[in-house]
Parts: C-alpha cells; structure tokens; sequence
C-alpha cells in the first residue's frame, strides 16, 4: 500500500503549495525563476502557518528515493522528485541557505532571526535525510549537493567558531551524522556533537513555551527523564545515541540508556506511544498514563523507532528491538488508515462514546483520520518510514559476533549479507510462524540470529523440517543456529503467541483496576462497532482472556490485508443511568437509604462475548468508541498485588 | 482575610498597567485628560496581553464595594475604589463605549472589530456587576450611570434592531439581567435574551479554536450536555438561568436543569471542579476525569456557583445548595493560599512526585499558587466572590414558603430578615455545630429552614436546649422549625459528620479502583509532607476509613485558622522501582519465568497511617505530591460492583 500513501502524499503536498514556495523563493538566474519571469508570474505569498513545510517535501522525497531505489516507483513518483529536485537548486541561495519561509518575500522575518521557532536546522536534517537516501538509494547525489551546502552554511554559522546555539527543534542531529558517515566529513559530525552538548544551557529563547518544551532545561546527559515536547525530545536521544555511535562517547550513551530505561518503566504507552498531554504535546510526568488523552504523536512514534534502533546498534541489546516492534506495529502503525490515505496526529487507547475531539490546529474537528493537516508533520514522516523499513529488518556484525545475521524484525522480504541471501516468508504479526530459505550462499559456516521477542515464551526452531539443538534463547534474545547454508535450505521458527493479559503497574492511575490484551507484538482493542453492550460497562477477567479465540477478520470488508481478531467471555455489568458519580462507600449512607439520593449503581451482570481487533485497525469504521484497557474483574486483594 | 487578598490584589492590579492603561485612554478634556496633558505624559503603550484586563478592575471594585458597604474597608482600598471610578468616568467615550485595550492609541484594532475575542460584552458585563454592587451595597450610582451608559451603547450595537452577534465570552447574560433588576429597563432583559438565543447559530468567527470552545455549536436549550470552555460554558449556563428566572421561560430552564444534571453525574470532579483538560480549558467528554489534568480552573467554580444559585432560586431545590457548598469549600477555597496573596489558576486532584507544571501562558512554570498571573482572570474574581458571600447564605420567600427563613449556608454571621435577626455561631465546616440567636423579633410566627446536606445521614435540632419534633427533613432537605421567636431564643442544629469513603462511577478511568476521603463538605486530600511512605504505595480500604480519627491542625503554622486533620490506618504496598509498566498477568509468562523479564512486581505489604488534610490547604507547603484519591483495596468483586 507504500505507493497509494505515496500518491495521496505527493498530491495533498502539491495542493498545499509546498512546492509554490519553493517555486516562488527561486534565485534569480535560476532555471525555475527564468521560467516564472517568462510567465510574468506575480510574487506569490507563502501558503501554510508554519516555517518547516519544506520537510513535508523532504519526507516524501525520503521515502521516494526508496521506491525509485527498489524499481518500484511510477512516473507520478519520479516526476514528482525530479520537480523537487529541480526546484530545491533553483531556490538554494549561494550561501547555500535554503528555507522557502525565510526566503519568502511576503515573510518579513530574516533567516537565522528565529533560532527557537524558525525550525532552520529542522529542515536541514530532514534535507540531510532525503539527500542521504537518494545517495545510498539511487546513487543520486544532487540532493546530497545541496545538502551538504547548507550543511556547510550551518557549520560556519552554529559550528565550532559560530554563534553558541541551538535550533529550537533537535532533528538535524541524526542527519548531520548520517551525513558525516555518507561524505566522511568530520564537521558534520562536530556540528552534531555541539548540537547536543550545546542544549539544556539555556540558549533557547523563551516566549510562550517553557525550557522543558525545547529540552533546554538541563543538558541532555544531566536530564532524570525524557521531558518536554515528546517529538524533539526523542529526537534529540536518538540524535545524541548516533553522535555516541561515531564518536565512542561512553557518558553519552550511558545518558540515553538510563533515559530509555527510565522512559520504558514510566511514560510509554502499551503502544509504544510517547506523550501523554496535548497541551505542549509533551510527555506528562512519570506515570501519568491516561488512555483518554494518550496524545502519542505519529512522529513521536517514529523519533522513538529511530532511537531505539540506535540504542540497539550501540548496545546489541534485543530489549530496543522488541521496543521498536512494539511502536512499530501500535502506535506507528495506528497512525494510517487501511486505505492509506487517512493519517492519525495523535494516537488516543480510548474514544469514550459521546467523544468530539476538537484541536486547536483543526478547528473543524479531528473525528477520524485525516487526508491532511495544518501542521503536516506526521502524514509524509509515515511515508518515508513505510518505505525504509527495510533497513530494520537485519544487521550483521553487532558485537563481537562478526559471522552472525541478526535477524531482528520478522516479514516477507530478501536478505541479503555477505554472500549468504534469504528469502523470508511469514504472515506475522498476526502467526508466529517464520520460514527463511536459502536462496544464495558461499557455503561458509554462518551463524543465524534470530530474534526471540520478550512477549515470546516458547520459540522452537527446525532446519529442514528437523528440530534442531538451537542455542536455546538467553537473557540476550537471540536465538542462533550455526551451520554452513547451502541453497535450498530451509528454516522454520515457530514462536508461540498466545492471547495476553496485561495490568499496569500500580501507579498508573488511568489504567489502574483494568487489563489490556495482547498478542505477538499486537496490542489489541475493542471498537463498539463489534461490540453490543457498551464498552465502559464491559469487564473482563484474566481467566476469560485464557479461553479467548483467534479468528481471522477483514473488518467486514475495511481491512486491506487480512488480520486477526480475538474473542473472548466477559460480563456485562450495566450501570444504571441515573447512579452517582461518586457513590458512598462507607456505611453511613445505607442508614438513610432511600432518604436523599440513591447508593452506588447496582448493575445486571450477564455474560457476554467481547470481540477484539488489533489496535492499529481502529477507527476505519463508525462508530468511534474504542477502548484499548477494559475494566478488569479483579478476583481478591492478594491477586492485585501479586 | 479579606483585607489580605484585596489590598495584595489592588498592587498587583496597579503594578500589572491596569490603571495606567484606562489613564491612557482618558477622553480628551476629561479631568484624567487635562491632568496627563498638564503632566506632559508621552502615550503610552498598551500594557498586558488581552482585551479583557479592565475587568481585573472592575472584579476589585465589585468586591471593594461589599467592603466599603460593610464598613470594612481602609484608606487604601477606598483611594483605589475612587482613584479607579474617576479614571473610568474619564476613559468612558461620549457614545458610552469603554475599553482601554480598544481605545488605546498603540492598540491597531478597532472597537466592534472583533467579537469572538474583543471580550467587549465580557468586559462590559463585570462593569456592570461592580456598578450593581456599588449600587447595593454603597448606594454609589457613579459606576451605574457608567454601565448604563456602556449598556445601552451594547443594545443598540447588538440588540433587536442591531447587529446579530455574540462576543466570544459570555458573561454579560447575566450582568445584563442585574442590570434590569437594578434599573428597570427592560431593554437590558432584552439584550440578555437575544444574546442567549444567538449562541449556537455559528455567528463566532472561528480561527484557532472551534465552535464548540464558545458554545457557538447548538443553541443552548439544545446542548446535550456542557461542552466547549469552562468558564463560558457555566457563565452562559448561569446567564440563561438568570433570563429564566426574569421572563419565566420555561424551556430554557429546563434546559439549564437538564444540563446541570448531565453535569454533576458525569463532568463534575469530586471537588466540584469544572473543566478536564488544559488544552482549550474545556470541560472534556463524560466520564473524562482524570486527578492528574484536572483544570477546574477557579474560575470556573466561581461560575458553577453562580450557576446553581440561580437554578436554586429557580427551582427551590437543595442539590444545588448542596454542590454550591462542594465547590466552595473544596474547588474554589483551594484557589487561594492560607496567607490570601497567592493563587491557583487551575485546581488539580493530584501531583505525582516529579510533577512540574509548565503551561504556555506562564512560561518561568506553575509549581504553586501564584502571585498574579499573564491572564489573571481568577484572582481578582475570587475577590469579589469572597466579599460577596455574605448574599449566599439565606434566602426568604422561595416558592410557597413565603414566611420562611430559609438558611442555607453554615458559617459565622448575622442574618436579618422580615424583622427577624439572628446570630450564627459554628466552626462550620470543620464542624457540624450550628448555633442560632435570635437577636431581634417581631413576634410573628416564622418558619426557620435548615439546609440537611446530602452528605449528613443524622441531624438533630434543639430549641433552647430541648429537641423539638422538628419536621425531619425529608427528600427537600430541608429541616424546618417554626416557632413564635423572641429575642434570646437559641437553635442548635446538629450536623453528624462522620469520615466518608467515595468512590467513583465504574466509566470513571482515572479514579478506578480509587477511593477519596470527605467529611462534612470538605474532600480531603493527601500530602507527601505528613506521610512517610510514598503516596503512590498507600493503599486504603473502606474498613480503614470506618476507623478514621478527626485531629485538629494548623499545617505547622501554615494555616493561618484552626483546620481538621484526618488520621487512618492503611497498608504500604511498595512497588519494586525495577517493576514492569505492563506486567503480563496471564499464565504463560509464569512458565517462563526468570528468562526474559521480571514477573509484576511483588510488594512489600505493612501496616501505616495515613494523615489527610482538606484539600483546600494543600500546596502551603513543600513538597508537592499530593492525592485526593487514593488506591483502593478492593475486597472482592461483589464489592467492586455493589
């Protein structure tokens, strides 16, 4: 479905005028202004509310460079980046500065003037990125020209001899790194080492927003916990661990382990979801969890994705790829629509059944997925993540396991290292069975990684239909098998997935007396749409999540690709309309029973059956109720603290 | 304390600009003018962020003019009640329009221009409720012939022959009915009827924030239930009552009734705070309560008030007496610090351990009550409310009991009444005994009504230290005793307040498997500062509250009146700092255990007490974590769902 997202995103890009303000900013001399002289077009004013919309254009250009790269893409597409390309060297200034708002001759601010809002190095490191996928992709290095022109005109201006500051938005942090590995340029990388270590000074100047919003608060290796803006925030860690990969510094990392850690066990979403608040769309404290207002960006999902990944290849550990799968399959994946054309900002576990959401930045509503938004962040940021997941699937050499292949993420595709090709075919997440062939090999003895994700308990693997003594998964989550591959090979891992049951630690008061119910690496929820009694009066025990079933679904026709469904007993405990919303509990009240208002709601308990669908499927229907976390039924005292 | 907060509030009003900016915009011959020009003062620029900073202004002067009215008020609160009406009289133009914001040179826009947040109405609306309190209270007409003037600038603006608008804000619905009341013109009737009517046709030009922020999505008798902003929403709701109880429309009232209902059963927080997200300030879907985002800003308390006052005085009914005093003693009190010079904006029901506020309008962060504030709507507005108090605690003549004294709220005072006087003596709500002394009566035989709150299970009467078969008080709650009275009579109510346990309704996330503490009418709530174990580890049963002690305190010093404390034993659960967000609970785990990840965690069980205070204390001292609710220890599910 890559290309439809595709298409969708170069269309609404097109008609927000992403590229008119490219067109508009074109040096004079250049190609594109010579052709808008010779039209006698007219000085347009720039279109859009904000100073970064050229990274929509470097999203979509990202993720292009992929589908160009694998053959896949159409002339639609390819047109689509030529046009881009050829505007972005008509409207690059000879300084290499680059910015269609700055630029922009109805926009009186000046370039540099904003530091805190302009969001200068923000497009950059998004330019940095499409640059660096149309280099390695395509071979094609005329973005990465212009690229590394405006790299340079950051160098000279924020470097080592420059002003003492930092962009209000970290992302070019990561990009100036990938950019250093792509050119070998060592500044780049200088520059991204200032970039961290320069936050949390103060620099950032204040207005409405508080320091915490720009992680200006403390330097990234002093902060306790991930803070702030929950996209600049994973942003800025995943930058801070790429900068600790190239550079070897130990406190560094050892900064982005412990706020990973502390992240984990305090402020992710069952989801994966990062962001709890919708004002400052910031993180929240630790613990402060609450379903309803989960704000859990699509971007957040990707800065947390790409952190992870980092922490991983710093660290080898398996925990971050069970963490990036988590994101990846729930809160990223939640954030498109089945038809691929609709786009979550914010990612909520629970529509209550009278919900209106209503956001500032959409004054006519966010009822559903939208085609597109004012602040179009997220839509062409899933586009450029859809289309390089391939990346993420495999890595060799991690470690001092030099002969391994690491196979970290299950799905149908071709592996290809160092002289050993698999082909890799499996309908997880929704099996958990994987089988790899062999489809080229050296012959020379390989070890094969394959990973065991922590929700796993029972991972079994055979080679050639024979079981066979596997390593057996450690504390590390791997589980290997050595051997010299010969073409036709066959392995088989079967992993185990059985329904789960999971509670929240004690806490999470948004959570807490409620369950919610997992499979493989999906979390899953409950729509009305497939539900009689009301959710709210649904309860469920962990006894009725052992007898549940899978069954296949397409959503009645909603789903492009079939998925899988869960149902299970539970009871319906109604409560009775007119009970108080804070009922007495103590003994008191029943003295006067009956005297001023009516005790606690005494509900009908009858049983039902609750259907289940993977969380990231809902909302492609009506209605909107949804519930990730259902009530539980808790059975005694001892069970809920066990 | 009255004199505390109001002299903190006139310097923190003059030294926000507030006077300076209607010195600006003094009428040219006017005698601030003349005395400007004499001075040689250069214009000067308009100082604060909104529109609406006259009425930080006029809120003082309405609560001034309660002091002065009483005989309470010093040297410095009459020179800023003088000083304020002749800058006011100077500033007003000749057409009767009066901003300062508008009229100020530096200020571009333009009277009128701007309805949806002009705040014109809004600010002409607390005018007018000073100018009617002078009025009463003084007996001062200056600032009525001001209003009026103002008032009926207003009505041909946007009465039946002018434009068909509404401003942004409500609240000049129900100053508008006052003003009716306190002049006669029933032009000012009018103009409150048409401006009800109008919201809810989407005549408010939408930018950033949608219809339903201004009420502007459905007209208010076919609301279905509270939404949009606080504040507006219960200004609007409060004004149409108001409409109600002058014109007798019926639909109207019973749309407020119905929304009211709607209300207090699924968006009032226990504290009888209002509002559930910070974004937009708005009131959030039914059953969306979380403690920890709880908004209930203060002013909004101030407005449900206003609101169930009205429909009191419309309906008779005691349930809004009863959440008039909820909010009093617990949302509303709490936005003021012991020592009267710091506020609260907005009143949560909980502060986790690491909690630091940062909200956009107060960017240096909101750890604790605040001095003044960027948008200081609340302080002043908590001013008026405290001096006019005195007008909420009796009523005469609701109904068909015209020769009825209907007292309705407990505190120290002296009411008068038809030729009846009485002395109130209580320690009120600290305690449930009320004494009453006639001090002057004509004889008559009169029927004194006592308010049973719905909270008090067992009240008993005494007259002159015998009990008397007072009529007990039935579903009205009201506890009546009528009686030939002479001077020296002595009533005793007694109130039984015993240490109750809430819970909430079962769609309620955020206080699932919660319980709060209340006694009387206050909620109260638990501080770090007297308890040892981490809040978050306490957990309490509805056994433990029955054995409940009430001890006095002063908060060490901190409270600056005798207050109770609330003493109970409650079991330490201590979670494991290691343990899992999301704990699987169901069997497979288990079977694998130790391998992968660490089971839920397994606490340390051990007796404690738990020490509470009324919530309207907490936050005097350092630190802050803070809860109203508390974990619950569910005994098993029949008591879960009884």
């Amino acid at each position: 479905n890559r290309s439809r997202t595709i298409h969708h995103t170069i269309r609404e890009v097109r008609a927000a005028g992403n590229l008119d303000n490219l067109r508009a900013v074109a040096q004079p001399g250049s190609p594109v202004a010579s052709e808008r002289e010779a039209q006698g077009a007219a000085p347009t004013e720039y279109r859009g509310r904000y100073p970064f919309l050229d990274t929509d254009v470097f999203k979509t250009l990202e993720g292009i460079a992929y589908e160009i790269g694998r053959g896949e893409a159409d002339a639609e597409t390819t047109d689509f980046f030529e046009e881009s390309v050829a505007l972005l060297e008509s409207a690059q200034q000879d300084d290499g500065y680059l910015n269609s708002y700055f630029q922009a001759e109805t926009v009186e601010k000046q370039p540099w003037d904003d530091l805190a809002w302009g969001h200068e190095l923000y497009n950059l490191g998004h330019l940095i990125q499409a640059a660096v996928a149309a280099s390695r992709q395509m071979g094609d290095r005329r973005l990465l020209d212009i690229a590394s022109r405006f790299a340079d005109l950051a160098v000279r201006k924020l470097g080592p001899d420059g002003q003492n500051a930092v962009d209000g938005h970290p992302e070019a942090e990561m990009a100036l790194v990938e950019l250093f590995r792509e050119t070998g340029n060592r500044d780049y990388l200088t520059l991204a080492e200032l970039l961290v270590d320069r936050r949390g000074h103060g620099t950032v100047e204040l207005r409405v927003f508080p320091a915490e919003y720009f992680q200006d608060n403390a330097p990234f290796r002093e902060l306790d916990s991930v803070t702030g803006h929950a996209v600049r925030m994973a942003y800025l860690a995943a930058g801070a661990t790429d900068v600790a990969l190239e550079n070897g510094d130990e406190t560094l990392l050892e900064a982005s382990e412990r706020l990973w850690r502390d992240m984990s066990r305090t402020k992710l979403y069952i989801t994966g979801g990062l962001g709890s608040r919708h004002s400052d769309e910031a993180i929240g404290d630790r613990f402060e969890l609450p379903s309803e207002r989960s704000y859990s960006e699509t971007c957040a999902a990707i800065a947390t994705m790409q952190w992870a990944w980092r922490l991983h290849l710093a660290t080898g550990d398996t925990h971050y790829l069970d963490a990036f799968e988590t994101v990846l399959y729930n809160a990223y994946a939640a954030g498109l629509s089945s038809d691929g054309c609709a786009f979550f900002y914010d990612n909520p576990l629970q529509r209550r059944p009278d919900h209106q959401q209503r956001t500032g930045a959409e004054p006519d509503g966010e009822i559903l997925r939208r085609a597109w938004f004012v602040c179009p962040c997220c839509p062409p940021n899933i586009v450029r993540w859809m289309s390089e997941l391939q990346d993420y699937v495999a890595t060799t050499g991690v470690g001092a396991d030099e002969n391994t292949l690491f196979i970290g993420q299950y799905t149908t595709a071709n592996i290809d290292s160092d002289g050993l090709s698999l082909d890799m075919q499996t309908a997880y997440p929704f099996e958990g069975d994987i089988r790899l062939t062999v489809t080229a090999s050296e012959g020379a003895s390989r070890t094969l990684a394959l990973r065991v994700p922590a929700w796993c308990h029972s991972a079994t693997v055979t080679v050639n239909g024979e079981s066979v003594a596997a390593e057996a998964a450690t504390a590390d989550g791997w589980l290997r098998v050595e051997r010299e591959w010969v073409v036709g090979d066959s392995v088989e891992l079967h992993l185990d997935m059985p329904v789960r049951a999971h509670g929240s630690h004690p806490a999470v008061d948004g959570t807490r007396g409620a369950i919610a119910i997992a499979r493989g690496p999906l979390v899953f929820a409950a729509e009305q749409e497939d539900n009689e009694a009301p959710l709210d009066d649904i309860v469920v025990s962990v006894d009725d999540v052992s007898r549940a079933r899978v069954v296949p679904t397409d959503l009645d026709g909603h789903a492009e690709t079939q998925a899988v469904a869960i149902v299970l007993p539970a009871t319906i405990a109604a409560t009775r309309a007119d009970s108080e919303l804070y009922p007495e509990l103590t003994s008191g009240r029943a003295a006067s029973a009956g005297t001023v208002n009516p005790s606690a709601a005494t509900p009908d308990a009858s049983p039902t059956q609750l259907a289940l669908i993977p969380y990231y499927l809902w909302g492609n229907r009506e209605p909107l109720t949804m519930r990730v976390w259902l009530r539980r039924d808790i059975p005694s005292v001892t069970t809920e603290r066990k």
